[in-house]
């Protein structure tokens, strides 16, 4: 293996970028064989350069400092958002530039064209540090010639950190939200994180990397955790389960089942077991191959390590991913998948109520697995049921759901949280 | 990504040859953009071309015809065993022909060479046919920069099977090999299999591609199943656990532990769940990622499958494997791994034995967690005691079996089973 020497330019000075520096400065300039030297660094608020120790003469603000110096042939983009990001790697990419990246939201958004242009120019696109979860099976994933049958993880570690500390603490939704912001598990606008879109993101990339398609997001069914509520937590303890925020792709051929929302999981098993900020993704192939991975989450596992280990891959001369030409995914409607249902409403408690739901349900196809109704009764004699439902349409639940939600005993729209099975 | 075509000659048509045979006919000639074409086939017993639907024509005995052909750029060596399939790997390197096999003894044995001798000439090594169970993990576990601190494995489909059907149809070790080797799961002879040798094998192969070192078979502790007995699996279950043959490595610097041996998991997670000749492995690096694997085992799985992966491999330029020079492992020794015992003995039903074993399990800094001892008295007033430790030193536990095995209360040597717990 020939020693190689990697000339970096890099993007953006943030929290990644400066860990980047560091690595890079301490441990960084030689790994095995190879050199990584640091050339250049562009970023547009100088004032970032004052916390990391690094030369005056290395920043700059102009991206073309960097984009136009034909000597660095690598360039690492870690100033997220979509613009100027865009224009950075595909810039890059087309004056033959290596391209090692962490933003999720741009290949989600501009996947196939960025990685079409890394083939067209030889250029080795690396992205691990976008997937922390799913980090050793990358590879893996896209030279797989056997298909993917079934995806599901736990991409957001916000997301599990704010539900297991709900059922760890039994304290409400918006008390540990402020608490994940002040330790800096949650951002001071976390919607992208507990609205599910960092989730749906990384399922798009996922999913366009085993198939060849970028779904666009709005195509996709995406709900948060908004709605969650500490009682939720409890009941669904009491009924075996544990409440996750899920990415799921299922496909057969061409099609697939591709959502993001929370689920009930069997507790004690798989992606169940997953603490705090923790992530981890589970996948079964055709061939009947079970993978899954843990990752630590926030803090411990740096995105800077994973742009390291990327930086590696282009020294070592593995040509990490490249698109197979395949026919394009079409997506299942969200009202035909069928799985089963956890519904939470307040009711009115009163004789004939239940019967009343369960008359509705069953005139849409939903047969009733078990109910829970708890004693608790709240103010104006409204008492919580819990319905959990065997198999159905999702398209039926939905209609039979509004149905439930104008009887005049039922307190506002039921809850509807989806229960799904451990992949294997 | 531009398109290739591999010109390729195979070694061996038994029964992995045979579905290369096939897969190659049937579906490889083109996969994507690359194609495949198998130019010639060398076999010794001429009458298995007979079986295949080839062309005579493509079929000899002389091991040249395929070496000395400049056209033929992949060799596929499926006739297993030492010799003559080391020379046959050899000479095709050097003759700058990408090399593909399934032959984890050779590997396991000449794995360094063989290593070494691909990268001077450039040329591919596939061995995902030698690894099922961690099929997928190979790649990224050569590109980590991260070490691996644990790793555990199911990955022996024969030893797995005998051991979960003697739990599921209650019969006894030598019934149940009877049936595997009536349907297939075991061989005529089962020795490299029921004895760990095979385990062995993946295991020193699996360390190589991580270490960069492959330790001699003999420097590791072995131990099979044969000692296993339909009353351990019973008194397994009832303790919480199951049996397993498992390997184990767990890495700290450059200092090693790896064995192979049954042993106790406790039930319901990760290996533990795996039934019949399901494989899986289980891994954690010092970053704290961990990550697990399952696969089908015998049949479901070829091994001509995993062939084709790397043939595809080769086709798309991933130069998978090369290992890094790093300092050799140093094993430690057997007697210093530390870890929880299950002791079974038959011992005269009498007051005071168990007393004189605890007592010589505590001279040697051994304390019991758990005694079980079941009424059944056999002939002669025997009675089997299970014993589970607490942590030990394996050094002081051997010694105080051999003193137990001393009493005159207790027939025959005990048996020992090692109590390790998941990786994750």
């Amino acid at each position: 293996m020939e020693k190689k020497t990697l000339k970096i330019g890099l993007f953006g000075l943030g929290t990644v970028g400066s860990g980047i520096v560091e690595l890079l400065m301490k441990k960084g300039k030689r790994i095995g064989d190879n050199r990584f030297v640091l050339r250049k660094i562009v970023e547009n608020d100088l004032s970032r350069k004052k916390g990391a120790s690094i030369s005056w003469k290395l920043v700059r603000s102009d991206p073309d400092w960097i984009l136009n110096d034909p000597e660095i042939d690598t360039v690492i983009e870690v100033i997220g958002g979509i613009h100027p990001a865009q224009e950075i790697i595909m810039q890059s990419l087309k004056m033959g530039k290596n391209v090692v990246t962490a933003n999720k939201a741009l290949l989600a958004r501009a996947g196939s064209e960025i990685f079409q242009k890394s083939v067209e120019n030889g250029c080795y696109l690396g992205i691990r540090a976008s997937h922390i979860a799913s980090y050793r099976l990358i590879d893996s994933l896209v030279s797989s010639p056997s298909q993917i049958s079934t995806l599901q993880g736990v991409l957001n570690g916000t997301c599990n950190y704010l539900l297991t500390e709900m059922e760890r603490k039994e304290e409400f939704f918006s008390v540990i939200l402020k608490r994940a912001q002040a330790i800096g598990y949650a951002e001071s606008d976390p919607s992208d994180d507990i609205d599910g879109y960092d989730t749906a993101h990384k399922l798009i990339v996922l999913l366009g990397l085993v198939s060849g398609t970028f779904l666009p997001l709005k195509s996709l069914y995406v709900e948060g955790i908004r709605r969650i509520t500490l009682q939720d937590v409890k009941f669904a303890r009491e009924l075996g389960y544990r409440i996750k925020h899920l990415a799921i792709a299922r496909m057969a051929g061409r099609v697939v089942e591709a959502r993001v929302h929370p689920v009930l999981l069997p507790q004690g098993r798989g992606l169940a077991r997953l603490e705090g900020v923790e992530n981890g993704v589970e996948l079964r192939d055709e061939m009947g191959l079970d993978i899954s991975m843990q990752a630590p989450g926030a803090g411990k596992y740096p995105a800077a390590t994973a742009i390291l280990e990327d930086l590696i891959c282009i020294a070592e001369d593995r040509k990490l991913l490249f698109l197979s030409e395949k026919e394009p995914l079409t997506l299942k409607k969200m009202e035909d998948i069928e799985t089963k249902y956890y519904l939470r409403l307040n009711a009115f408690d009163q004789a004939g109520v239940l019967s009343k739901i369960s008359g509705i349900l069953g005139s849409h196809n939903i047969s009733i697995q078990a109910v829970l109704q708890k004693g608790e009764r709240k103010e104006g004699g409204y008492v919580p049921i819990i319905l959990l439902t065997h198999k159905a349409r999702e398209g039926n639940v939905q209609v039979a759901l509004s149905e439930i939600g104008m009887l005049s005993a039922v307190q506002e729209s039921p809850l509807l949280i989806r229960v799904e099975k451990e992949t294997f």
